[in-house]
């Protein structure tokens, strides 16, 4: 008998998992509010990168319309601030890929369609949730949207934080010239803020997406809040003047006649996220199982492009498991869990620390970053593994195991005057 | 810098820990209070089968010194009692072998200082716990004994009982006749016990360890209490008496004259044990990890003969993890339990699963009794995946699993005489 599956929400998580699960021959039906032409008139998503985990699973999933080879970047520039910065760069192993949701997801959701799936464009209420899983042998909720956050309980342990921890400004931007080789830049700008560039395909080509994340309280913040719908001009000239005190080497590549939002007004989201834990399933009184997936079961702020990474990934292992199983119970979803939590946990957790770390100057991770920066291996290793935020989390659980994994990857420890410099700028 | 590791206990949690440790370049101790040359003159220590899961484990240290195709057996003999007794076979994919454990201890703790390796016999008692750990990167707690089972809080999740479940009598015997194929026979005699019957080589050369688990309050149970050094020929009558009762296709091949205990009076070993399971690590006050394996860390019943394999699988996955990480924290400890809690717990609930629904006579187990009688797919699978509790877990966790794993094992289902009769005799 075939299993039948109900999919809540088609962003990554529940795209990834319902192509998953149409190529194994289990029936996935897709519940979304939004028609597939809706996306391309819509505000940015987000600003998502791809990481070579994720590539390697839409292949397997015959959606990587976009070969990283071609439209992917291939490492990481940082930029740490202060009187006298701090530059180097790390290679990824295999290219990183971001292209704009308004255009990939409705893409994913096209082949979902082509291929025969069931895509089904409603309004779920929360109380049509036990109808509805009633239909199915087991229901995922990938979407935290309105009442469906609350199905699941808030995990205190992993979710420290009652607000967001950035003031958030995040735009697609035309007029930013390239890097030499072409490359995601992690800005620091110590006491004001983060700022991530990403080289993103949008509807006109490849533009740089700018992931502005401003401390509350300090220089930076006032970014998410001034409104560009109001004054352009005024918007992006407090924009520019930032971006040339903050993050000079980014201010250097704008061409100041061309820059501005790349496709529009609609090409800016401001805000912030509230990194959040959820417990992974909920029992309904009948029985049925319904699990949690991708931002409803955990949620991170966007300052290292883990969000939809681990989404895809636990949704292959949702996937796998559903597969595999005939029952779903508790130990179904033990399962599951044994099997996602550690790199879900790792991304929130590594998230987490370098969000509280990179505020406060912890010396420890000035330290880190120090050599980092004298140390090619140690740079590449650290880039390629944003692939992996479990490895992340193996090294930054604690300063005793970031200098073991300073020492352990290749780098006899640098104390020179770079480190000290860093420490001084914090 | 050398990693340094220090072992409290000389079992096989113990021993496949520091061989593993020593062939990876860490530097193991052993603490014992036994002598290598002790073992020959003690009192029978358990009766054990080691499965092919960790025949391969052996073979990996160099410690094969009973290939199992010539020292091992290859498949499970079932007999379930009653009126109309019901009897099958399932084979092993690959032999399983049990050998004496005080020729086997000996034996690899004399591998273990033949290859360099430090054993210290001496008495450690709780208080020099503290002391003893200063010495050491990571200190492994293998043995229960004494004040050690305390230093690890029972987990109440796992531990549903408070007392023994099987009032047991276990010995080595002579006298009894062999299978058609060399293989363990697990006895059911509803209301009143289970016997496993296993071919073990010990000094004398191959003999059957009988593992008799009687319930308490049963027609059984008086074999837990007579004792064998106060009347030998009575303890060895109304063994007899019994077998021929409940277990008369073992009573069957003993030859009377012959049949005693197999090298005197101390091959047997009465009593019970408390299935139990323990915090995996304690922080000690300096935040010197103290890691929990084998016993003191999760013990059961030995009537599905699992307490060993999961010890030796465990101890591989620790010694794993020494040889990969640097510092000895809670991110190492979630490493160690991530990987090891699935088969470490899967085997403590079939073995509790199996202990309570044995003697209720659950309508379901005995269905599935029945149906895997019937089926030599089932009941090869089912006796092969004694090397793989979590996936007798997988199986035996709810009724509607044993349904689904009957039905995707291969058999459709056979609901004929022999299923009804099985129930009958519950």
């Amino acid at each position: 008998m075939t299993k039948k599956v109900g999919i809540v929400g088609a962003g990554t998580a529940g795209l990834h998992l319902a192509l998953y699960l149409q190529k194994h021959g289990v029936e996935a039906t897709i519940f979304t509010d939004r028609q597939i032409d809706e996306y391309k008139g819509m505000r940015l998503l987000n600003t998502v990168a791809h990481h070579s985990v994720t590539v390697r699973r839409e292949v397997e999933l015959g959606v990587d319309h976009w070969p990283s080879n071609e439209y992917g970047y291939f490492g990481h520039y940082y930029y740490i601030g202060g009187p006298q910065p701090l530059t180097f760069y790390g290679d990824l192993e295999e290219p990183s890929r971001a292209v704009d949701y308004r255009i990939y997801q409705p893409k994913l959701m096209e082949d979902f369609v082509n291929r025969g799936g069931d895509l089904r464009v409603t309004e779920i209420r929360h109380d049509d949730v036990a109808t509805l899983a009633q239909k199915f042998d087991v229901l995922v909720v990938c979407t935290g949207k309105g009442p469906f956050g609350q199905m699941f309980k808030h995990q205190p342990a992993h979710s420290p934080f009652g607000q967001p921890q950035r003031a958030l400004c995040v735009g697609l931007f035309k007029g930013i010239g390239p890097t030499p080789t072409r490359a995601v830049t992690m800005y620091f700008s110590p006491g004001a803020g983060e700022m991530i560039e990403i080289p993103t395909w949008s509807f006109g080509g490849l533009v740089n997406a700018l992931v502005i994340e401003n401390h509350f309280g300090g220089d930076l913040e006032v970014l998410s809040k001034i409104k560009y719908d109001e004054n352009p001009r005024a918007f992006l000239d407090q924009l520019l003047e930032k971006l040339r005190k903050h993050y000079p080497t980014c201010a250097e590549r704008i061409d100041e006649k061309e820059f501005d939002l790349a496709n529009g007004p609609l090409d800016i989201l401001q805000g912030g996220v509230t990194p959040t834990v959820r417990n992974s399933h909920v029992r309904l009184d009948d029985g049925k199982l319904v699990v949690a997936l991708g931002d409803v079961h955990a949620v991170v702020d966007p300052v290292l492009g883990q969000g939809a990474n681990m989404a895809s990934y636990a949704a292959f292992i949702l996937g796998e498991e559903i597969v595999k199983h005939e029952v779903f119970d508790d130990r179904f979803i033990e399962h599951v869990d044994l099997r996602r939590q550690d790199r879900v946990l790792g991304a929130t957790r590594w998230t987490n620390y370098m969000m509280q770390n990179l505020q406060a100057g912890t010396p420890s991770l000035l330290e880190y970053i120090g050599e980092v920066s004298q140390k090619r291996p140690l740079a590449d290793r650290f880039t390629d593994n944003f692939n992996y935020p479990e490895r992340q989390w193996d090294c930054f659980a604690s300063p005793e195991r970031m200098r073991a994994w300073c020492a352990q990857n290749g780098a006899a420890p640098l104390r020179g005057s770079q480190p000290q410099l860093v420490r001084a700028n914090a």
